[in-house]
């Protein structure tokens, strides 16, 4: 729109006429004033119709909550007892000179931002995703993906664009969505694991943001069927500390980025941007096993992973002890690993595996991987796996690779635990689950 | 790795000891000496082995191509006469000290980098992308997709991350994979359209990159099954007009970082940087066709869409008229565009959309929307189409949406086009279509 300025802005225009546009909030008559509360992306005006103007005065009142409208009119200064500390912009306002109205609304179902129901919002998106809230967490979503992007990118790493349709769910397991292909069945990918272990062939170190499936009958606050895995691979490695110590500086990174543009979103949604600490705790499975026996009196020691008490028993013990809400445990038994994991060369019925505990629970998978072979077609059988089912895989380790390992992280469930928002499906736009895809599946 | 250096920084360390690992991508025997063409991610370097040492000797004789090693060794100046000027490393070498085999190859059946056919390329991509040619070309893309996302993110646009599993395969057609979902049919998205449009009520200003879905019977060598969309989508916008802009602006910047990081890419693969216009040609689709018309004999005016063979000539007429590989062709006939396209004020059987053609091939499909919800309506059942099945998406139109348009842009063309690959496959790191998933499909 010609000569619009968004809304942010406006400070720079006091005492001059400008343009603007956007959504109207709410109107508000005042006896012979009507307000207008207009939102643009950059931010949120009030606008006032003096009462001097009769025709004016009858096209605000004609306004209603997300109506989209466009504003020509004069930023002022508010006199001192009107301005309003809380508010961005509360020292001025907009005197209307002209509304031009871009698009009508509806009346709402309900008032933008009002508690409603995990239903009712998913059953609305496309008004209830227009609440500040969620414009503030899908903001700061977009900050995470980005800083990870220019964090590995920084790293030396190539960005990759793996492929979601695969041809033989070789893995196995019921967790694969089929997909009619032509004449054949294809599948969605549960991960991009073993491409982008191909591509550190070629880049040796390298990333990928994308979609991932997982065709899991779960209908829980934490599992999505459709989610955003943001994925590195890396070559050269010594062991999966440098993988765990690559993320680490994620994290920093991140926590610097968040507090340069995301200070206003987290203020409104009333959390703390995380300390990162500069080291990590890290604890073995082993170690945190005894460890939980011991303080808890029940003996897990004998169990081959975590149960989410666990992870979360874990969180607080890392917040009280090292005052951080991040916790990498390592070395998990090889039975629990998928068969491209690199075995503890010392007790090789534990892996180079770790997972990253943040505020409860596990938000990244991770490991050093075998890169030689003849271990990994080992590895395979031993998993009951039939390595020609892997053989376009297998050729990259034919030809030489290095040391190498990665993790993969859940965007959404790194959103809602960051924001410590309960349900991850309020931090997905469009969540699919096994009841809903935009609306409710009839059953 | 402890110490490992980059061997585009080995310059700064002549004369020192230095470690660096990599693949081998060539061993010479040169009687008593052996040189070992080593390349890690960032360059490669020539190596040699001095006749003193008979171990190291021995152990260099056993390395082959694709062998990933590292070396311990000094940095040294070659003398004058062993100076290569057409290698960016040919004036310095490693006297190895010390080698240490990270990871052993197999024979390779073919030499790198060698003239194979495309099936052959396409059977063993795990080792066929390691050619400095693939290399170079998955660099460039890597390029192309993070200038999109800067040059959007610093146009206030906020990236979004919309679902690729959608349930209703609303707008028909046998364009759509089906995925079986639980007890339900779903279907993959053939693109973001209509989450970007319902974005736009949230952030004015969306972009997205992502895979999308094509279950077209092509095995041509422009199509794919499975590609990834580069797609934006902006309000507040007066025409079709402000769209083409933001998009030709997307290409200067591009040119400009192309130039800033790819020109060793560009050489080696021997294509210029295109010089993209400040502004792009423009022609109407009836201008366009006349002019075709009247120069070529051929009359095409009753046409509705253009042939492959008018967007080539119509390329060629803009290389020689304005000196541009790109060319915008605009007001595509209602009949041959979807239901949310606007339509043309002046004459509703022409639509506000619009194609970028560059080199011979539309690489971009755009337009202004449609943002009034009854006009919305109205032309889904133009289209013979029931907006009760639209319902989800309708919510955003029912409750104010402000002039918006967008484009979507296929990264993989466009990284054939810019490089003059012929083949689109050889611009996708692993190619779907109607014969292949990693594999030949057996009929």
């Amino acid at each position: 729109m010609k000569n619009r300025i968004f809304i942010k802005k406006l400070r720079e225009h006091i005492g001059k006429e400008v343009n603007i546009a956007g959504w109207v909030s709410a109107r508000r008559d005042h006896g012979k004033l009507i307000f207008i509360d207009l939102r643009d992306i950059s931010g949120k005006i009030q606008s006032v119709v003096l009462p001097k103007d009769k025709a004016l005065l009858a096209a605000a009142d004609k306004l209603r909550p997300e109506w989209v409208i466009s504003i020509k009119g004069i930023v002022n200064k508010r006199p001192e007892k009107m301005v309003n500390k809380n508010d961005a912009n509360g020292d001025i306002e907009i005197e209307i000179k002209e509304i031009n109205v871009l698009g009508k609304a509806r009346d709402l179902p309900f008032e933008l931002g009002t508690d409603i129901n995990i239903d009712t919002h998913l059953d609305n998106l496309p008004l209830t995703l227009r609440a500040e809230k969620y414009r503030d967490v899908f903001k700061i979503q977009a900050y995470i993906v980005k800083a990870f992007r220019d964090f590995y990118t920084n790293e030396d790493f190539v960005e990759i664009q793996p492929p979601k349709l695969i041809g033989d769910d070789a893995e196995g397991g019921a967790n694969s969505f089929d997909v009619s292909y032509f004449t054949h069945t294809a599948h969605l990918a549960q991960s991009p694991q073993l491409y982008k272990q191909i591509m550190v062939g070629i880049f040796e170190r390298v990333f990928a943001v994308g979609n991932v499936y997982r065709a899991e009958r779960h209908s829980t606050t934490r599992h999505l069927n459709e989610y955003t895995s943001m994925d590195i691979e890396m070559g050269f490695i010594n062991d999966h500390h440098d993988i765990m110590s690559i993320e680490n500086k994620y994290f920093l990174y991140l926590e610097k980025e968040l507090k340069k543009h995301c200070l206003g979103e987290f203020k409104r949604l009333k959390t703390e941007i995380p300390a990162v600490p500069k080291n990590m705790p890290s604890l073995t499975l082993r170690e945190a096993q005894t460890l939980i026996s011991k303080e808890t009196g029940k003996d897990c020691t004998k169990e081959s992973d975590l149960e989410p008490e666990h992870e979360r028993w874990l969180c607080s013990y890392s917040k009280k002890k090292f005052n951080s809400d991040f916790i990498f445990i390592t070395n998990f038994p090889t039975v629990k690993r998928p068969f491209y994991t690199y075995r503890d060369e010392k007790d090789p019925t534990y892996t180079n595996g770790f997972d990253l505990l943040f505020k409860g629970v596990e938000i990244t998978t991770g490991a050093q991987r075998i890169h030689d072979y003849d271990s990994l077609v080992g590895s395979m059988k031993d998993k009951g796996l039939d390595p020609t089912r892997f053989s376009y895989y297998l050729q990259a380790f034919k030809y030489g690779m290095p040391p190498h390992g990665g993790f993969g992280m859940g965007l959404e469930r790194l959103t809602a635990k960051l924001l410590n928002i309960d349900n991850v499906k309020e931090a997905t736009l469009f969540p699919r689950d096994l009841n809903r895809i935009d609306t409710l599946l009839s059953q």
